[in-house]
């Protein structure tokens, strides 16, 4: 049998994973496919550095043309990250026909319709499962489990970083501060954190999940995001004193075709499924019309999980290289992309403010929460011994963002709200 | 565009959910397959009956055959239930050339090989995503999201009706007959509830789920099965004391290609994902080499949620028509059977005993778990007001079957030991 030969752009841990698999699973491989899989060539920055793999040295490349211009090469995986030179190759790649698997969530979540669009033209496969929740084959789920229903609600935690750090506040205590440290000590979070505190991570992965939820072509600058840094250890505990724990999440809602993205910190109930997923791992609720609540939990990141999602996307290539039907599975975005404006966004909201500590002022409180008709499920005035202001915490029942929106520019102009300290969003 | 004529074999309450997902969604479906999807003809036992969804009467038929030997038929779902009669028309659909796509776990339990060799020989799809786990897409999980990996275990809260009686005894302390007789009156177990209470439409499933995830044919007579009847509300006080919830879990682990399939009542940790799946939901935890732990929850029964994995395969089918590959993805179950036997099959034990109040006595109990070579992670004496007997609560380390068998055996022969009140697998 003719071995497929498989390029591969990237050798740093989720690489070396790949690595690991092909040849360590090589005979079930070959038993679901009917053919030998061989890492032909492999692009690296330095051809003369030690590796954690045992690989013959006449595979390395510093040259990624030598892989692309291969005509024996047919599936390209690329596992070197980057943007805009990353998609050259791929391109490229794509263009000699070479199908490609990529775990590059940036990369799809800024060009996935351009890069889906040439593969479609040229005939070939472009698999990503391994760019969003690692581990758990959320892609398929949402393309083929679910390709009957329809989807309104998907939440995620995408972020690993972010839930070590929150779970930790939550579990121990700890302040933001010092749980980022931590987890950059652990190796969680990189030295510069942004991207995964700021959620830009978590939007990255929450673009690719709502096009394929929704079938229509969700743009990462339609995703609203608001990181983790601003979480206080007194949010933390309010929410744990009222039931909910605070988690980063994804949210993407479709009501009558109209979306809306978001990620930002959030209470979610303890009760809800998403609640107890702790750590660095990930996992992805989606609600669908007829299947109700579901749920997909696992690791999100880390060299085995990836290098798993990346192979079983190899497996399927190879399968249709077998079946000739390769680049004939490609996903339609059919459906016109209408976003939700902030009078259709809805949802609980919970409120910290400080205030005067004196007679009415939770009458005005209430009332311009009435003015703006944002009814009210809870709402609980006590003093504070570390402030001399009294605290107002409020839970309101489903609000459009509009109208929460105004309520807290009414708060903003009244003299007797001292601070607003916190606003989350409530879920479960 | 040609329509794909699907024949529908029963319309209780799935039947009726696939009607109904089949006419609503069907503009999504022609944008996902190309092709219009008509439900062409409906066999049902009484044409006369009035229906919970509007059809034309002229599709209602009583003859199985006016559908299977349809030639314009081309794809035939399966809801009917029941299994002898049910295979032949389902072979006969085969030989035939049609397409089928089931939810009957039964039938796929106990003939699943020998349909899916009729369904390779006449170049037929056969698939079955609702037969376990409702709304669950854990078959595609288990074949293409973790076709890479080694499934190393799976673990699965597969049946509703027990998951429903055993959440309302942990929660409410209700004893076994009262939630039964509830979960009855509420519909979620039927009149004679055997096959769900004693374990054996756990074991269907797990049949069905552990020759896919371990790719070797596993018959219903290899899977251990215990039901949940003689759990008592003092089990599941102890199991609370100590940290575990009692759940009926479907167990499937592989170690080195010997395998191994129970069902039995389990005491799962608190903290393992599988311990709050509550209520009528199921859960499937697979564990991987190299993915290392998932969990997948969401809706096990119903109308709407096990129509939608129906419809979804009903999807594939169409999609693989288009592609002309039908028929070509079927699974291979390429490893040979090796069950393991009880001295290799190992997990924790708990145990729960009553024995003579005197001195000596748990002397002698821990004798015979050294003799047999079983280690204790705790044992805890203590009086119980309403016996005159001491307790003893023990649990293992882990340790064999066999062994903790022979310990039992031992204890039985011990005039000390008056009551060996329960023993449960102990997992998380």
């Amino acid at each position: 049998m003719k071995p497929v030969k498989v390029g591969l752009l990237g050798l740093g841990t989720v690489g070396t994973g790949v690595v690991r698999i092909v040849e360590g699973h090589q005979e079930d491989l070959q038993n679901q496919t009917g053919s030998p899989i061989v890492i032909d060539k492999i692009l690296v920055q330095d051809a003369s550095k030690s590796r954690a793999v045992n690989i013959d040295p006449g595979k390395l490349t510093e040259d990624p043309w030598d892989i692309i211009h291969d005509p024996d090469i047919s599936v390209i995986v690329e596992v070197m990250g980057g943007i805009e030179l990353t998609k050259g190759y791929i391109l490229e790649a794509l263009a000699r026909g070479k199908h490609v698997i990529t775990a590059n969530k940036d990369l799809m979540a800024l060009h996935g319709p351009e890069i889906l669009a040439a593969a479609q033209e040229h005939g070939c496969d472009v698999l990503y499962e391994a760019s969003v929740a690692g581990g758990i084959p959320i892609i398929r789920t949402l393309v083929e489990g679910f390709s009957s229903d329809r989807i309104t609600k998907i939440m995620g935690i995408v972020n690993g970083t972010t839930n070590y750090i929150l779970t930790k506040m939550t579990q121990e205590g700890t302040v933001y501060s010092e749980a980022l440290a931590e987890a950059q000590q652990l190796g969680y979070a990189e030295a510069d954190p942004t991207s995964d505190v700021e959620g830009l991570d978590a939007a990255r992965k929450m673009t690719i999940l709502s096009t394929l939820g929704f079938r229509s072509n969700v743009a990462l600058e339609d995703v609203d995001v608001k990181g983790i840094s601003s979480v206080s250890r007194e949010d933390i505990l309010y929410a744990g004193r009222l039931g909910y724990v605070v988690k980063l999440l994804g949210i993407a809602e479709s009501q009558d075709d109209f979306i809306s993205v978001s990620v930002q910190p959030t209470m979610v109930k303890h009760s809800h499924p998403l609640a107890s997923v702790n750590g660095v791992f990930n996992a992805v609720y989606v609600f669908g019309e007829a299947v109700g609540e579901t749920m997909f939990y696992g690791a999100g990141a880390g060299e085995m999980p990836t290098a798993t999602s990346i192979v079983a996307d190899l497996v399927a290539v190879v399968k249709n290289l077998k079946l000739g039907v390769n680049g004939k599975q490609a996903l339609l975005t059919y459906k016109l992309k209408k976003l939700k404006t902030d009078e259709q966004i809805s949802s609980k909201y919970f409120m910290l403010l400080h205030v005067d500590d004196r007679a009415g002022v939770l009458a005005k409180i209430t009332q311009a929460f009435a003015e703006c008709e944002v009814s009210l499920e809870s709402v609980l005035q006590q003093p504070n011994a570390s402030i001399t202001e009294a605290e107002i915490i409020i839970i309101t029942h489903d609000a459009s963002k509009a109208a929460v929106t105004k309520v807290l520019d009414a708060f903003k102009q009244m003299d007797v709200v001292k601070n607003i300290r916190s606003v989350y969003r409530v879920e479960g």
